[in-house]
C-alpha cells in the first residue's frame, strides 16, 4: 500500500503547490543579495532556454516570487499585461473551445500540475546558480 | 475594501474548488433516485449543448460526482480514456509548447477557475432539471 499512497502523493496537485512555495521560500532564503542575480543570463541547461533568453536571473527571481504570491493566496490576477500573453496563448487554443468541460477541466488541472513541476526545477536552479556565483558549491 | 474582498474572493482558485464540492454535494443529497435521470438528454441551454448531446443526465451526474472525487481528493488520475481525449485537446495547441512557463502557469490557473464555474452551473442545472423531472419546482 505504501508504494501507491507515494505515487498518489506525487501526483496531488495541492503537493505540488506546497511543494512550489517551500522551494521558492528556500530560494528566498538563500539568496540574500538578490542584484548579484542582474544581467546574469538565465540557462537552466534546458531546451526551452531559448524562450527565455529575454529574462535575467533577477527577473527570473521576481517572476518566482510572484508566482509564489498566486499560488498561496489561491488568487486569480487580474492584470493587462497577462492579458497580452493570454491572448497570445489562446491565438490556435480551439480545439479547447470545442472540448466538453470535463476534457477542459481534466487538461488544466494536469497542466498546472506539470507547470508547478518545471517552475519549482527553476528556483532550485536559480538558487544553485547563486550558490555558484557567491563561490559556495553544495 | 469590502468591495476589493469580495471581488478577490470571487476570483480564487480554491473557492471555486470549493464551491463546486458544495454545489455537487448538493446535487447528490437532491437527487435520491439516479435512475430517473436515465435516458433525459442534456439541455442546459447555452450554446454548448451540441458538444454534450452524446450523454444523458444520468452520465453526466456520474461524471460531476467524479470530478468531485477528482477535485477534494487534489489527485491528477491516470488512465487511458483521459489521456486518449488529451490526445485530442493537445492537437493545434503549439502555443503552449512555445509558451514560458509563467505564462503557461496563468493560462491553466485560469482555465482551470473559468471551467470550474462551468461545471458548478452544469451541477446546478442537473439538480434543477432533477427537480422538475418529480414535479418539484422551486
Amino acid at each position: 500500500m505504501q508504494s501507491v499512497d507515494a505515487k498518489f502523493s506525487r501526483n496531488s496537485l495541492l503537493l505540488a503547490l506546497r511543494r512550489y512555495g517551500t522551494v521558492v521560500h528556500n530560494m528566498e532564503q538563500t539568496v540574500l543579495l538578490p542584484s548579484l542575480l542582474r544581467d546574469v543570463p538565465y540557462d537552466d541547461g534546458s531546451d526551452c532556454e531559448a524562450a527565455d533568453n529575454s529574462m535575467d536571473l533577477y527577473e527570473y527571481y521576481l517572476l518566482l516570487k510572484a508566482i509564489k504570491n498566486t499560488v498561496e493566496s489561491g488568487l486569480i490576477p487580474h492584470d493587462d499585461a497577462k492579458a497580452k500573453s493570454h491572448a497570445t496563448l489562446h491565438k490556435g487554443l480551439e480545439p479547447l473551445l470545442e472540448a466538453e468541460p470535463e476534457e477542459i477541466f481534466h487538461f488544466h488541472l494536469r497542466g498546472l500540475f506539470t507547470v508547478m513541476a518545471t517552475l519549482t526545477k527553476k528556483s532550485q536552479n536559480l538558487t544553485e546558480k547563486y550558490l555558484d556565483i557567491i563561490g559556495i558549491s553544495r
